[in-house]
């Protein structure tokens, strides 16, 4: 959200400080009344998945303003670790709720919105603005091979239990390894990342960082506070209104998980990293973009699978295969646009075209 | 055709249009009498396939001519649109006689003998003659990019079959939806190859467009009308004679459509393709034969898919499984070989021989 | 072996050789008590183990010295036909054994070792001690596309048998098939790897090939018999010791065989390319590193099918999903890493994760 030059750096709060601040007392206080008032369960859903993206808003800039203290490298740490924090309280309670299939699609929307919808947009809005785009940081590449290391753990324990290896009937023990795996290499990753922004802070695209911090330390702690807090509470609102929402609409839950779910926790770094293609930073761009679904993949996803042990639902890494053959397909294809290069808005049209097939075989429940 | 230098530039006509002209009146007779005498029905088919091949080389021959005269852009983007025009019509006098599985098999097996056996004999050949070749053009690794998307869209709705999904039933609705949004693709990216082409004319390997357009337009016109009239009727004769020639020869009907049919349909380029390599023309042989399986995927299969509906025979894109496993092994493997910039005849040689073990896969009915 | 300088180039045995001789006779000693003695079949099968893998280095030291005889390119030529040789033998007499399953996990387990574990572990060390490494050279890049290639045709008779095709019932003639296109492919290979190997023993990583050879060719033909003999004998008590220590750990036999014989069997090659990578001469490392499994497509899994009708046993190239889809996500995943040319400490790390987590798939019996 500091993208955009502040015009004023000295002040505590900026105006768009306020704007956040208001949006999300006003989205907050529209989803407790649509929570108890009795509204179309619709209604409430969006309402709700709206509050969430504002409250997603204003946890990134509280972690913004609390990571530049300790140099810019743990912001990207810090981004890592909280960025995914809504959609962390959206999973665990609908875990609660026993929505199973809602939070497995939802991972893996999560993972198919960035790099198919996302990804694509910024490459429609930069080629069509830019022409044909060029990336060819290092960086991508290599996020790209971890994201590619990442999904094939990811996807292991589902194809075991496919095949009906003998590993079938222990794919709870099964995913609990994997996630415990994928959290150690992400927690072997950090120091790479926090050396990796540190230095990029510094580098070409990067000016959007170098304002100092406008909150005191301690504003930022409570507004984080304050504002994972509030993200927890309409989570829960959230995933309330989400089950009669699916039957209200008669969509399947696969579908509302892949796209309404995904869509509604990644809103807020999706126009960001559209935003950036249109300005032409394309390779930082491509950076963010892609580095939300590794995420995903190495923290949303283990954490998940270890925090349902405290629920009564089980979540193992056993995906439906549809799931698991979107992804490997959009990985895959996503691995050779990244090795590539170079984008032109045709390439990012059909990998929103790729989306709308994927969203369309979820159609039918 | 026009690869090697036109002589007499200044004649409507050079020899080696006589020389077609002379083939397809010699191919279409005999193909008429075969068609409608008592002959053995593997004679009937393979003149028919003859006669198929050398309408083929006319029709390219006439959207050459004709295309020159809007500018070398437009050339490309008729062929892309009429290149493949017998195959169409193969394609539907198939359907409407009721052989789907040759018709699935013929698409997927003309993007396997393009991508395998041609790309395979052009490294063999250029690589046998001029050693390791190069082709860094950003233009092949976008048109794979491409290819990997297109492929991707194109064996989702076989994927959402095989692990029956909710979707399973409509595989009709999905596969017309994806095949709306295919064709939708390829009509975006006509803009891009017209502009393409056209800068592509003024380059390097690109002199063997220059000669300027021979025939006045009312004959290219007719020449092309003239010639796709008779591609239609022999397509006709050929699938005539294609059901008992399979039984006659005691192969499967995947096993016609994946390799006979497919070559027959596209003999044409497979020699052009071959011919640039042997000539070191590497970058241009390599966009001539990736872009045409680029044209199966976004073009063909859907049109044919379209087309359908008009006959009694309902063509999905569900494909059989080993279909599916092997145009996507091929095309990870191919893009891999585009990416590495460099080919050598070993290269080729494993391409051949993965396309060998294919056939041989298919060859048991 | 040689990659250390030898000190004293001009008598016949140096140092090094002496202590091969004695680990390999005293480890074939106790290979032999252990074999005949009443000791626990675990402690035989570590024994014997250990044995192979200095019968393998000794294997290893006399073809360097025979093959610098004809000049450095023929080392390579016979590294390849001739390093595999343990693994071969093994197999072989697991075969005569009856263990169909242990020998096709051994297979696949050999690729997955190579190009997950040592290559995770290479990138390890050499990241940790030269940071970020690079390994530009086309070499590797052309080695990963034939691994891509030859993978590709190794997975399709299983593929074939999955999907139940036509084909399933003549899976035996379809393995022979592969397997002789695959022998065919390396034997078109040699000529190419003759010269490269040439042209690359002048070149940089190269230092270490430049000593003469040091034994007079009867006695590294001699050598070379005697270890190959021994190695042939002590294979046969590997596989003796196998199945009642499998019972005794209690572990399955894919398993078994896709970790312990695999790792046993490639011991050697496996120190020489962590060692190499530690040295920081990446490009050669990663060259010895993929070219191994290369070898294990392209000869040692042929060449062990068409032995199998030697035995009572059939060994086809129908193998168990879970070791194809573990073979097909690790070779996409480690194309890309070739691709990328570059590696960090990092994707070694989540090489050997995603090697930790197939184990962990194979663990359950």
């Amino acid at each position: 959200m500091t993208v955009e030059a502040a015009p004023t750096p000295h002040r505590i709060f900026e105006r768009s400080d306020f704007m956040v601040f208001g949006l999300c007392a006003v989205a907050v206080g529209a989803a407790a009344v649509t929570r108890y008032a009795n509204v179309p369960s619709v209604v409430a859903f969006i309402v709700a998945g709206a509050a969430v993206a504002c409250l997603a808003s204003l946890v990134g800039r509280s972690v913004e303003q609390l990571g530049d203290r300790f140099g810019a490298g743990a912001t990207g740490v810090l981004q890592g670790a909280l960025g995914n924090l809504p959609e962390l309280f959206i999973g665990f309670f609908a875990l609660k709720a026993g929505l199973v299939s809602v939070v497995q699609s939802a991972i893996i929307g999560s993972i198919l919105s960035n790099i198919l919808l996302v990804l694509g947009l910024a490459f429609v809005a930069g080629g069509l603005k830019h022409g044909t785009q060029t990336f060819n940081s290092e960086r991508a590449r290599t996020t790209m091979v971890l994201m590619v290391l990442a999904t094939g753990a990811l996807v292991l324990p589902s194809l075991a239990s496919y095949v009906h290896t003998p590993a079938e009937p222990h794919e709870k023990a099964l995913s609990i390894f994997v996630a415990i795996i994928l959290l150690v290499v992400f927690a072997l990753s950090l120091p790479a990342s926090l050396k990796r922004s540190a230095s990029t802070a510094s580098g070409a695209g990067a000016a959007a960082h170098t304002e100092p911090p406008r909150w005191p330390i301690w504003l930022a702690v409570a507004l984080l506070a304050v504002a994972s807090g509030c993200a927890a509470l309409v989570s829960d609102w959230f995933v309330y209104a989400l089950e009669p929402a699916i039957e209200a609409l008669g969509i399947s839950q696969a579908f509302a998980g892949l796209v309404i779910v995904a869509i509604a926790g990644n809103a807020i770094e999706n126009v960001i990293g559209i935003k950036l293609a249109w300005k032409n930073q394309s390779d930082y761009a491509l950076s963010v973009i892609i580095n939300s679904p590794l995420q995903i993949a190495l923290v949303l996803a283990p954490a998940l699978v270890l925090l349902s042990l405290l629920t009564a639902t089980t979540l193992t890494l056993v995906f439906a295969p549809m799931l698991i053959m979107a992804v490997a397909i959009t990985v895959i294809a996503v691995a050779f646009i990244v090795f590539d290069g170079e984008s032109t808005w045709l390439e990012g049209a059909c990998l929103v075209a790729l989306y709308a097939i994927i969203g369309a075989v979820f159609w039918w429940g």
